[in-house]
């Protein structure tokens, strides 16, 4: 398998740790022809690997790409349908916009939408969502659930549980939820969720969500206007984040919940998700479209609604709104 | 008001049952010049009307246009902005799609898609809807409110009303609704709609609701497999329909019931369609995507549900269905 050899390849590289491997003892070490390494090396190259090749000692890598390729998503995923269908570019006006037209064309449920940049990238409200080139994962998704459009809000949450949980599992860092739509790591946003739709009156004909993940960025790639109130995961962890492997963990862990959805309802993912939930027992002031309630959030309902106590004991049902912590 | 003068000029000419008038008369009549006269008999021809002009006897009109015009549309239109901007074609694959993308597009609320002709016309669930040139009124138009998305049904029976009601108005025949989108005269179809829309989660950005209404079908432009099923204003009246007259009677009256809806919820819509409702207090077969409920239809909620009581007295509430009437 020319998958595994390319993969065993980088990781024989990788270990190596500075030291040359010849030609042959990559190829021992793999079980394959000095032919088939030499070929994956320049198949290494083209995708933004830097390799050095010096004669009678060997091969040595210097950098792995910063860049992302459709190849670096699609090997070692480990889906049945989510990400299977990728339609990546280098740079769009916004990754929604692509997998709506997609969508409205009839693509499949699971394609998604990966872009090196966003030139206008969105999050709720029409706001604007930066999406500098090559540092995070500006990706959208396709959904088809056969369902009324008022479930369109618990995907934003099964959305949520899935980033969350890739995050923790691919840096070890411990990300929190800020209902509905944000992730923070240490009290900054580090990922944002739109969930859109397309649909008949009653029915849904597609989700289009959409997620955004400040990876790889320093400081100073964040705008002075949201530095203290977001950052990236390789601002927290210092260390370069796989992008693809990102991606990859996150796809697999949104198929596993989106099925347990489908099987089960909304209750399991509740219980996910209120293992994440920051804002859950403290005092929050929810600005919603038509005023604001302050209030204690109790949680969210079995419908994922969250429930906020104000300071005449009324409890509130708050479907929509930007969260203010207090304490 | 040169618009004054062409409709006075048609309805004098309409009026002269055959006969000549001359440009004299024709401008003493309307009070305006001869020059103004045969300006705007030259508009009139270019716009489609057959009309003989005979030295020293004057003009005679033949025939009236079959085609719709955009200037057909306007002129005469009450509305404030339901139809002020209009995307007319010849033939379009269907005016949906396009509403779509104007939609995407930011186009504002009342825009209108007319097209004498749709190719692949669709309705619910991904019917088709066979939309014959220049025999119907197919229609999309885009609605903002700012709702979230479990509103868009009742946009469908608010759509219902205007339609059934500028039907009355236009033709004197009592069209009659069966929930929650078809629109029957004599027990025929008539007119069908379909509410979709774009949204985010938890609000709506745009309807496209389409509406298409069988005008001026005979009775052979009826496809076989809905002869029986279906009907036009044409073969209900035995009498051609203006339907610029329709297009601008319905989008007058779905401003206003739209009006009244944001200003007062759905009670005061769930009134006016009741008075139209030809299922309510009868036993009826719904098909749903889950299964097959049979009762009687009890009514509808305030909310536009509709509820079927079954034989144990088990009351369902519907949102989403095929009605087949069985009594």
């Amino acid at each position: 398998m020319s998958i595994d050899i390319r993969k065993q390849l980088i990781k024989a590289l990788s270990d190596a740790d500075g030291e040359f491997l010849s030609g042959q003892t990559l190829a021992e070490k793999i079980g394959c022809s000095r032919t088939a390494i030499w070929k994956h090396i320049e198949e290494l190259r083209k995708d933004g690997f830097i390799l050095e090749a010096v004669r009678n000692k060997g091969y040595k890598i210097i950098n792995t790409p910063e860049d992302l390729t459709e190849s670096d998503i699609l090997f070692g995923l480990e889906t049945e349908r989510f990400g299977r269908n990728i339609h990546f570019y280098e740079s769009v006006e916004s990754t929604q916009k692509v997998a709506h037209q997609l969508a409205h064309e009839g693509a499949p449920e699971g394609t998604i939408v990966v872009s090196e940049e966003q030139r206008t990238g969105r999050g709720r409200l029409g706001r604007s969502w930066s999406s500098l080139p090559k540092k995070g994962v500006w990706m959208s998704m396709i959904v088809r659930p056969v369902l009324p459009p008022q479930k369109a809000p618990q995907f934003t949450l099964i959305t949520a549980v899935a980033a969350a949980n890739a995050i923790g599992e691919v840096t070890g860092l411990h990300p929190e939820i800020k209902w509905p739509n944000d992730i923070l790591i240490n009290g900054k946003k580090v990922v944002g969720i739109l969930t859109e739709l397309q649909a008949e009156a009653d029915k849904i004909s597609s989700l289009v969500i959409g997620i955004g993940i400040n990876a790889n960025h320093d400081v100073e790639d964040l705008h002075e206007s949201i530095q203290g109130k977001a950052t990236s995961l390789y601002i927290e962890k210092r260390k370069k984040i796989s992008r693809a492997q990102l991606i990859q963990t996150f796809l697999k862990d949104f198929e596993k919940y989106y099925g347990i959805y489908l099987d089960k309802g909304f209750a399991p993912i509740k219980l996910l998700w209120e293992t994440y939930a920051i804002s859950i027992g403290k005092v929050i002031t929810a600005r919603t479209v038509t005023g604001e309630i302050v209030g204690r959030a109790l949680g969210i309902t079995d419908e994922g609604v969250l429930k906020v106590e104000d300071e005449h004991g009324t409890i509130h049902e708050v479907y929509s709104a930007d969260i203010e912590l207090s304490d």
